[in-house]
């Protein structure tokens, strides 16, 4: 499947990192996160340190990743100069330091170094944490990257639609199906945890891991599933109830739906992330349910699954062009169960495209084709 | 299978944190980490601040893990006094600072705090790393722990046994076929990123992740794969070859099968960590293949896939009986391939017991019972 989508490519971004680190006054910086260092470099493995300084790209790794990491930085197209190997963790850091000696203020990301990270760097005595930085050029997707993330939208929405949700099937059985699924059409494996949360307890619990329980009628099931591909995440929940559902069941869906859909059609460049969550928060408060909505409503989605920006009371970016989101409103009550309806959404001039296509009109399980 | 496992406790552990920290004039310590967390109360939630103090012993958690919390301390035998819940991360941090709050050092973790954390806490003026003092206290691994790893050693070891290792299986067929037998047998997941790793350049990398290359005649094929249980990890590697072995092949299998042997002859208590990996190394060495060992001999094994002790070529601390660690040479060449056989062991007095018990006096594939 990814033979079709167009190439990924990290040229340019270098410069783009530059000029925003000279409005801050800032000529060098290390990049260590796994994701703004894939993003900058193309450069997918589990160590290195990226350093950029005026005139120089240098990617640090160690012995496992050299080989790997010279293919994958000369077909992003990054303009990363040189890979230098190092063969200790202490080896790695001095080269580190070593490249960014000299005056002058020294970028780094203060939310991935840990302290005993930032302290045996302590001979570049400028250290300047540069995360915002970072996960603001993130932000804005290109076509390739929203082309891979469609494509992981499209895996899950495909695992979904083949799922047995029905009265019998435990939590983990749904998740392994859906997981083997995924992967069994292309997907690098599953884009987070799958969350199959069913019953009165389980489907209360936003974030509950797949358990040995079987569904029975009655029950409401939240899934939360998505697809990794070449880096990118999926994100996608839909909540379906087993045999007839109750009135109150009913009640709450269409509500929990009218919210949802209040959220989306919030979403445009330029409005401010707070005011998507109080347009889903809106709805649930009018009948009286908002008490049940115990999380934010959303948040970007990338090379990180949970990335800038959040949409929640109190967030303050404002959504752009380029911005992929999730909006996805829940209701929760220990003894009844819970709900949950997301979306991944591009966000655009005029409004947003939505990237999950999974049917949401009713909490209907899908009818996966008998064999 | 866990039903019949003796249960998980954390009763004492507390007191010996107490002490230890005492020893180091310490009175106060916020423990964030996930593993020592868990390891001292019981709670496996992503997100927690354990707090200790003289008198009082309090979880700062938020809303989604409340309940759980609760549950799991009170199970744990911990003694933990209180959770305490905030809803949002800068109320769990003011509420950490308050509760450690008066003159006197303060414990922390430095090496899970990340450094924009720990500026946060900047209130807490006397912070200092107790990093080595938990993973000191976590070598030493009780019964029920050693009997979820046993436990987990065996899932991993019945899904290898079961496996198709043949010409025209793909790597990732090879690893979803791991995986979804472990877990359907009770492993929670894998224990980490199964590694299949095929054929002349595939199995020369030491971390390879599995493609869609189908195996050949004449590839190794190295399968490191281990299964998590109750938060406790296996880890085991074993390495095939696909038909006929040629002269060469055979030649490094038996030179390293032997010098894992000595390696695992080596491991005893009150043995340094770094003469276990002297004694694989000697071996390899006496046949001239040394250079082609590239990584360390093994770490411990826990709650983390990777904790204390490690065993490489300058590693300093001396094993213990309760150590659980790995003992892992591995021979790589990009063209010839690569080869690496790998135990999990706990340390005793005299020795070591073995927790992997897969058959490895030669590389042939197993036969699984055809259906």
């Amino acid at each position: 499947m990814s033979a079709t989508l167009p190439p990924l490519s990290a040229a340019g971004r270098i410069a783009r990192l530059r000029e925003a680190l000279a409005g801050h006054g800032i000529e060098r910086a290390v990049v260590s996160g796994a994701s703004s260092r894939r993003w900058l470099s193309g450069f997918s493995g589990s160590n290195g340190d990226l350093v950029v300084t005026g005139d120089r790209v240098v990617l640090v790794t160690d012995g496992r990743y050299v080989a790997q990491a010279e293919r994958q930085i000369a077909a992003s197209g990054a303009g990363v100069d040189e890979v230098e190997m190092a063969t200790t963790v202490v080896e790695q850091r001095r080269r580190v330091d070593s490249l960014c000696s000299g005056p002058g203020r020294v970028g780094f990301e203060s939310t991935v170094w840990t302290h005993a990270e930032w302290s045996a760097h302590g001979s570049l005595d400028e250290l300047v944490p540069i995360d915002s930085v970072l996960t603001g050029l993130r932000r804005r997707k290109d076509a390739a990257e929203v082309a891979r993330m469609t494509e992981a939208a499209r895996l899950a929405s495909l695992a979904l639609a083949s799922a047995r949700i029905e009265a019998g099937v435990t939590e983990r059985e749904i998740r392994d199906e859906l997981e083997s699924t995924m992967r069994a059409h292309g997907a690098d494996g599953p884009s987070y945890e799958t969350i199959v949360a069913s019953g009165p307890e389980n489907a209360a619990m936003a974030h509950h891991r797949p358990t040995s329980r079987a569904l029975v009628e009655g029950d409401t099931v939240v899934i939360d599933v998505g697809a990794l591909l070449d880096g990118y995440h999926s994100d996608m929940t839909r909540t379906f109830i087993v045999g007839e559902p109750s009135p109150e069941q009913e009640r709450w869906y269409r509500v929990l739906a009218r919210a949802q859909q209040a959220g989306l059609e919030a979403v445009r460049a330029g409005v401010g992330t707070r005011d998507v969550d109080a347009a889903c928060r809106a709805v649930l408060a009018e009948e009286g349910l908002a008490d049940l909505f115990s999380h934010g409503t959303g948040h970007g989605v990338g090379l990180d699954i949970h990335e800038e920006p959040f949409l929640g009371r109190s967030t303050e970016s404002v959504l752009a062009t380029g911005d992929v989101v999730t909006v996805e409103p829940g209701l929760y009550r220990v003894g009844a169960g819970g709900m949950r309806i997301e979306d991944l959404v591009l966000v655009t001039e005029s409004g947003h495209r939505s990237l999950t296509d999974f049917p949401k009109d009713d909490p209907c399980p899908p009818s996966p084709p008998t064999t």
